[in-house]
C-alpha cells in the first residue's frame, strides 16, 4: 500500500467534492489502486489552515464545513492563519489546491502552487487562475523540481481533456481545438434555441445556481478564455496574454438572430478556438471566443445544456471530440482524484 | 535520454504505420518526451523473424515491405523461421504484437503475448483476438510480472478510448458503456441513411478498402463483438464468452426500416452496449451488439461515415463520449504509439 500525504488548500464546493470523493472511494482507491490518501491539512480563507501529521478526519471537516463552523474545531490540530505559512512548515506528497478563480493576478493560488512546487511537492488544481495566467511557468518549475503539475478539472471539470490531449494522444501534435468550454453560457443559449428570452434563461439560471449573481465571468466569455489560456499553454506549449484572445459574449445575441440561424439548420454556441498559424504574425496561435453558428454536421452543435465538449485536430488521428460534463461537485472532484491517481502512480 | 528496445510482431498495414510514425516522430519523441526507440527486431508471417541488437534500418523495412520483398534482405540481421523462437531467444523492453485478429484461438498473437509477458516484457498491441478472448488472464499475467500491457488501438484504433477508461477517468466506476464500434458498417448504415441500397453501398465500401472482400466480420457483428469483450475485461473486470453476448448484424436492415427512422427522426446504428445488472442472472454484465434506432439527441446517433463514438456512463461523471476514428494505418500506429510513451513514462 502506497500513502499520498495530501494538502488540501481551498474548502468549498470543489474541495468538499475532493475530500467527499476520498471517503466515498476509499475502498475503491486501495483494492484497485494500492493507494491510501491521508488528508494532513486543510485550508480555507476564513478559518487558516490546520494540519495533523496522523491525518485528519475527513467526515468531520465535511459536517463542521456543512454548519458553517470553523475548521479549527477539529481535534488535536496545529493551526496557523495563512494557508502559506502552513504550507511552509509542514508540506505534504501533494498539494490539491482549489481556491478560487481570479483572473487579475491568479492569487492566492498561484502563491500556494509556487510554494508547494518549490518545496518538492506534486501539484493538483482545479483553479484556472495559475495555469491560465502562468501556465508555462509554473510547467517548467514543475519539471525542473522533477514532480507533476495536474490540472484536469481546470477545462471541462473531470471529463478528459487536458490527460486527453497530453497522455491519451501522447505522440499526436495538435493543430488546433475548438470548445464550448461554459456551460452557463451554453445553458443559457440551448434555452434561447428552444424560443427563450436571454434575460429570463439568465434569471432562471441564476436561481438554479448555474449562473453566478454577477453573470460576467460567463456571459462575457472570460471563463471560456481562462480555459483557452490553459489549452495554449498546454496543448501548444504558448503563453498567451488574454488580451491576445479575441472575446465575444454572448449578451448581444437577439432572438432573431437565433431564429435566423434555426432556419439555416444551425445552433449557436459561443465556441473557444485555438488554430496554429503561420509565424508571420506576433504569435503562432490564434486564439478566439465567439458566439458561432454552427452546422448540425459539427459535433459541437448538438452539445446542449450544461454539457461541455472539445474537438482537437490532431496530425495522426484527424478529429477527435471529447463531450461531457463542465462543472459540478463530484464532476469536478472526479479530476482531481484522476490526477491524484496519476501521480501515484507515476 | 531513455532507450527502449522494441520488438514489432506482424508487419502488415498497422506494424507499417507503427514504424512509419516511430520514423515521423523521432525528434518529437526525442525532444519532447527524452525517448529514443530502437527497433531490434521484425517479424511477419511470410518471412520469419529478424533481429539485429544495434537496431534495424525502419526506412529499409518500410522499402522492402513497399516493394514485397523479403524483410531478410536488411543487412547484418541474426534469422529465426519462428516469432516465437526469435522473441524467446532475443527479447527486449517491449513487444508490439499487431499480427491479425483471429477470435477462434487468438492465435499466434496470444502466444506472442504470453511469451513477453512471461519473461518480463511490456506488451501493445493493436490485435483484438487476444484481449477479446484472454483479457482477464493477460491483464493478470503483466500484473504479476510488473509489466504493463496496454491496448488502445483495439478499440477505435488511437482515439483515445481504453486509456479514458482506465487513467482519463480513474477512480470513476463504469455503470455502462454503448458505442458504435465498425467503421465499416457505420459507412454503410450511413449511405442507406441518405437513402442508398446496401448491397451497393456494400461493393462500393469494398472497391474503397472500407470493407474486406469476405465482409462477414464487420456486417455480423463480429468485429464490434471483440471490442466489446475487450471493454468488458478492461472497464468492468469481467470475462465474457462470445456467446454470452447477443449479436444482430446489419444485413437484414430493408430500405423500408431506414426510411420509417429517418421519418421518425432516428438514424439506424450498429450498437455495441454492456450494462452493469444486478447480480441475479449468470453474468453481472448485459452485452449487445444490435442495429438500434437512436434519437437525433443521442450523441451517438449524427457520428456518421467511418467515425466511431463511444459513450460512458460513469458514477461520478454522468456521461462521457468520445467521437474519433476507428482505422486506419497512422490512427492504428497512433494508438501504439501512445501506449509505448505511456510504458516509457511509468
Amino acid at each position: 500500500m502506497k500513502d499520498l500525504r495530501l494538502s488540501l488548500i481551498g474548502f468549498g464546493v470543489v474541495g468538499q467534492g475532493l475530500a467527499e470523493l476520498l471517503v466515498k472511494k476509499r475502498t475503491l482507491l486501495e483494492e484497485r489502486f494500492g493507494l491510501h490518501v491521508t488528508l494532513v491539512s486543510v485550508a480555507n480563507a476564513r478559518h487558516g489552515f490546520i494540519y495533523r501529521a496522523e491525518g485528519l478526519d475527513i467526515p468531520l471537516l465535511l459536517e463542521l464545513a456543512s454548519q458553517q463552523q470553523p475548521l479549527t474545531r477539529h481535534p488535536n490540530v496545529q493551526y496557523w492563519a495563512s494557508a502559506l505559512d502552513g504550507l511552509r512548515a509542514t508540506g505534504g506528497d501533494v498539494l490539491a489546491e482549489v481556491t478560487g478563480t481570479n483572473l487579475r493576478d491568479a492569487e492566492p493560488g498561484i502563491s500556494h502552487i509556487r510554494v508547494a512546487l518549490t518545496q518538492g511537492m506534486h501539484v493538483v488544481t482545479a483553479n484556472k487562475g495559475p495555469l491560465a495566467l502562468a501556465g508555462q511557468e509554473l510547467l517548467t518549475l514543475a519539471h525542473q523540481q522533477h514532480v507533476q503539475l495536474r490540472m484536469e478539472s481546470t477545462v471541462m471539470a473531470g471529463t478528459p481533456v487536458i490527460s486527453t490531449l497530453t497522455e491519451g494522444m501522447a505522440g499526436a501534435r495538435v493543430r488546433s481545438v475548438r470548445g464550448i468550454l461554459n456551460g452557463t453560457t451554453n445553458y443559457i443559449l440551448s434555452a434561447m434555441a428552444a424560443g427563450r428570452d436571454y434575460a429570463e434563461v439568465l434569471a432562471e439560471a441564476q436561481a438554479q445556481g448555474y449562473a453566478e449573481a454577477d453573470p460576467t465571468a460567463d456571459v462575457e466569455g472570460f471563463d471560456a478564455l481562462a480555459k483557452t489560456l490553459i489549452l495554449a499553454a498546454v496543448g501548444f506549449g504558448h503563453t498567451l496574454k488574454p488580451e491576445q484572445v479575441y472575446r465575444k459574449g454572448i449578451t448581444t445575441i437577439s432572438g432573431e438572430q437565433m431564429r435566423q440561424a434555426m432556419n439555416e439548420g444551425k445552433r449557436i454556441k459561443l465556441v473557444a478556438s485555438l488554430h496554429a498559424v503561420s509565424a508571420f504574425g506576433e504569435s503562432p496561435l490564434e486564439a478566439r471566443v465567439e458566439p458561432l453558428a454552427l452546422p448540425l454536421s459539427d459535433p459541437l452543435a448538438r452539445v446542449d445544456g450544461v454539457m461541455n465538449a472539445i474537438t482537437f485536430q490532431m496530425d495522426t488521428l484527424s478529429e477527435v471530440t471529447v463531450i461531457g460534463p463542465g462543472a459540478g461537485r463530484l464532476q469536478t472532484g472526479q479530476g482531481l482524484l484522476s490526477d491524484l491517481l496519476a501521480i501515484a502512480q507515476a
